[in-house]
């Protein structure tokens, strides 16, 4: 596994930003309960098989499409790029990789154009495409918006068993890293990269992969992500809830981890800080920092490292899931083979679930 | 334990609110580093013993007071009342009660006047006064005010074996119950008592007691409350959040509970609801209702049930503390001997760590 | 006008809190829009000809009765009292005043019993009642809030030629004075007066009169109160905001006025604090301060100085005005007439609209 | 004036984001009071002559030089491009253009290195800049934050006679418009142009020029916003604001604009959108639109359209104020002269100050 990516001769794709995925549910009345009666996404069209979903403050056709298929999965983690030969160059670049790829020019969902999918090497099923249907940007139709009101698709998270293997893929296609995780080891257990000027586009979870994390859509402020909870209590969801509300510690950002009716995690986000300059500041955590994940030290609960989403290959097949070789993030802070510090060398370990379950 | 205690003839005094809590603490400068460079209270006056400390929007001396001390415990939970004549009915009332009482024209701590101590029928130190020392409002002082200003203290919790005994007795003193938590069986868990036109001035947590559970201390919104945490992270002492921040299910407020140097839990809460009518309806929660100390499910940590403050009888010794034979709200539902549901009749559980460890 | 209302020999009602306005619209559909469809105000029950509203923290039927008629007034100012009692102690209480009364042992509205309504001292049609019937309170029910969600009922504003004349009566009815407005001749021209625990259940505006200047309800947060903006501008009725949004001198509390479809006045108010102790420090606030009616110095529009909703007498005719003989506060604030300071003696006046049309 | 600036054959710098400004003040102590004792700027360090500033997420030295000087004004309005060779290729732009350019390897303020200023054809002092001092982004240090915490620079609005003149230069360079204000005569009033992904960098007002409009800080929330208010209103200094707090029509953002003790007006926003893809779309307002710069329809205050600080040329001496010959957003919306809507051909309009007064 630790053998590196090659880097391609072929010049990368430029690419915008995550743009949407594209996910398999096994309910889509179910699913539509959640995103948009829940959530309140914006339905931009719909069918008995799919339904193309945006938040207030996009104006491209969707950031999720929800396809009713037989096993929950994802089938596409697709990016925006800047010109519609940027679609010829990401064709170019994964031939050269080696890797399967298909291009469809009336793209592969409703409302793209030109698409290219890909099975990357990492074994995520990776779309970019330019061109893309306007619709009508809703920022300022308050009229519609609910107290919890999503505004944009902010960023992906995949789980891959090897982060700095995929983190040198990710960097040759043209991300830059904002923040990690390593301990004093070396070992690697997340990464977070970046197209936009945000944290991340994409982040890399160590764990068995490839699969899909989360998907994680932003809020204007902290209450629209404190209403979401009380609205999922109202509703007797709560369950729904993961972890948080908390603040994390990468990226600074005040955060919510929701389970869709497949299991699919969903995360609420908002007020990370600009990444845009080319030296912008990396910032490593050490995996002991019990403030890294939540800033105040809140346990992260098991199932938000060991769930995640299958991936599919361009077949529709899932992908089989490699296990990470590396120790866990799990293993080395939680219970009795882990440990944790809220201050370097201090014993003490405070009331937190995590120290007292 | 479960004899009533019985109701006197003498006339209960005419209890406003909740006016301040004297609290022993061993370490003052630790102590005053918690209660005011992190919560930002304001000092009223302070000596190499004692601090007393108020909330933005308090006018009476203080609604704090910090007293240096050998054994961490409080000293006090004090009630203002309507007259200087309602010191005489108090003190008249808990001597047909058969409590020892002790009354000092001069007040037991500084800026209050004639005032009453009582060692109560539960056995905690109730203290009873109306003349006080006006200070400034500092309510429009927003040049003081920090991003998690305090601005009112709002109640008391308190931890006794019985509580339907316990809330006996202050019905007669004059309390009226807002919410209480029961299982099907009768057994009543916890009860929540007002005076002011609020969900609590004080409130009856069933445990080992007599025992003081937190001091709660009122923000103006969330986002005041969100931010004590991002600061306690910043400084590094993110391990003295014991729970939340989150919604309540009894009251409706949105709460976050820390722990002081000393290990006496504070509260910082905002936005429950109006309930000075007289047939305002009571709420009764279920409790196995895992929405009920959590809107949002998150799981209570063990200390929260367990832990409090020893409190002291008139000559400042501990009162022994009498352990609850009826079952404890941690037994039935938390981990083997417990259970909670979402939705009742519902066999799913979901993530939470509550479920989940 | 100067002489003073006499003080009855009889018991004053004890009075709990302003309960409900009962208000005539001309244009029912219009008024259902206003209050419903933009401010989300819940529908206890409504006719063809009247609609019964309250909000999401309220339990007794109504807040508010929208009332078809012809002349846009306000046909009742409704205060609920402690017991059954106490609605005869008020009719007795204006009876000795010499007022008109009428009692009516099922109400004069839908959802209340036995009420009197009396034409009092100062012309307004003021109601007492305790009988109520009790809806749903649906603060938890998160799933119904909009982002500009109002809880609970604030108060009213009544406007009325002499002040102090006003303000005597009412301290005899057992009302107590908060904060008030007054200039360095003695002349009083507002007061703030309350029974619950915040500053006002009502408030005396001076000016031509009676008629009422406003109600007010409580959303929880001041992001609730920015929405309600943001969702008028999106409708394209930003002109029904009159004033606001901004921060009171007065009471401290975040303010917004509306305009409803007929020109009557709605306060959106929140974070007020306690005043329930006898002692409460009164604020009095120099008229010429430009800090008094909002905090950062903007501007009044003379609208809200001079526009307010006719009052019914108990046959549903309109109550004759009586105009002013005292300095109104928009002649001596504003413009050639008047003049006002941020700081007092500093001669600079800044870049306000007030101070620059 | 009408004549376009010619597009230069040379490669325009690859410019990131809007960096600094660097503004002259007459009296250092009172500018330090203002942005660092009250707005709560981070000193990165300061002489007796200079004061470098920067908000909590800035990780560049400054954003911000407070410079002694006898005249109030503009002496840079700075970018950071996205490498060394971006400034030789800038000044090589400029120099094409015909404008006086200066080069300093050491740069023109403490902890920038190699940097060109120009005299750029619109008559600004423009600076370009990439090697610059990496200092600690304060953005995790909560403890530091006050209540209305700034975040980061946002942007710099520019006075400019003609307004279509300046955004073709500005695009020339590579800036790309986002929203706009028009009339039905194709008269443009105002226009925003970005690099980053915000809706600006800098904006052209059309007026009397060249001079600076303003200076724009970040927040996270529009409660910090609402706390700066309070804060001048407790420091009896609310006549430094000179408009809002409100939201505004362009840009959606949440606004205030306060004028620094020289006149120097900065804003303080929050909250407007992603615009990073090339076909962004985008938003053209009209003139007559009252919403356009408030969606609350609240009015701007005249000295808002007519006052603006002087720039410097390379010198240092004021650059000469040229007319702007088309008509003013001022004459043309507000008073005798113009007109505005809340709702196109509707003749109502509303009870605001700019429609009353």
């Amino acid at each position: 596994m630790n053998d590196r990516i090659p880097t391609p001769t072929a010049t990368p794709p430029d690419i915008l930003r995550c743009a949407y995925m594209d996910i398999v549910v096994t309910d889509l009345a179910a699913s539509r309960e959640f995103y948009v009666d829940i959530l309140g996404l914006v339905v931009t069209e719909e069918s008995e098989t799919e339904i193309y979903l945006r938040p207030f403050e996009e104006f491209i056709h969707h950031n999720l499409v929800l396809r009713r298929g037989p096993i929950a999965a994802v089938a596409a983690l697709s990016y925006r790029v800047r010109s519609p030969r940027d679609v010829d160059l990401a064709e170019a670049y994964y031939k050269e990789l080696g890797c399967r790829t298909e291009r469809r020019s009336n793209g592969f969902a409703k409302g793209v154009g030109d698409s290219v999918r890909v099975e990357d090497p990492l074994g995520f099923p990776y779309e970019f495409f330019y061109s893309v249907e306007h619709v009508e940007r809703l920022a300022w139709h308050y009229e519609l918006y609910g107290a919890g009101a999503l505004v944009r698709l902010d960023h992906f998270n995949q789980v891959t068993p090897d982060v700095p293997r995929g983190r040198g893929y990710l960097e040759d296609l043209g991300f830059r890293v904002t923040e990690d995780i390593q301990d004093s080891d070396g070992v690697t257990y997340a990464a977070w990269l970046r197209r936009k000027d945000t944290v991340h586009d994409t982040a890399l979870t160590g764990g068995d992969g490839p699969r899909m994390h989360h998907i994680a859509f932003a809020t204007h402020e902290k209450t629209n992500i404190l209403y979401i909870c009380d609205k999922l209590g109202a509703l007797r969801k709560s369950d729904l809830i993961e972890r948080g509300p908390g603040r994390h510690g990468v990226s600074n950002a005040f955060y919510l981890y929701l389970r869709d009716p497949d299991g699919h995690r969903v995360e609420i986000y908002t007020q990370d800080y600009y990444t845009g300059d080319p030296d912008n500041p990396v910032v490593t955590w050490d995996v002991h920092d019990n403030q890294r994940r939540d800033w105040w030290g809140n346990p992260v609960v098991p199932s938000w490292y060991t769930d995640a989403s299958l991936v599919l290959d361009l077949d529709g097949n899932p992908q089989p899931v490699v296990s990470r070789e590396e120790p866990s993030e799990l293993a080395v802070t939680v219970g009795a083979d882990g440990f944790s510090y809220t201050r370097l060398g201090d014993e003490e370990h405070g009331f937190k679930l995590g120290n007292t379950l």
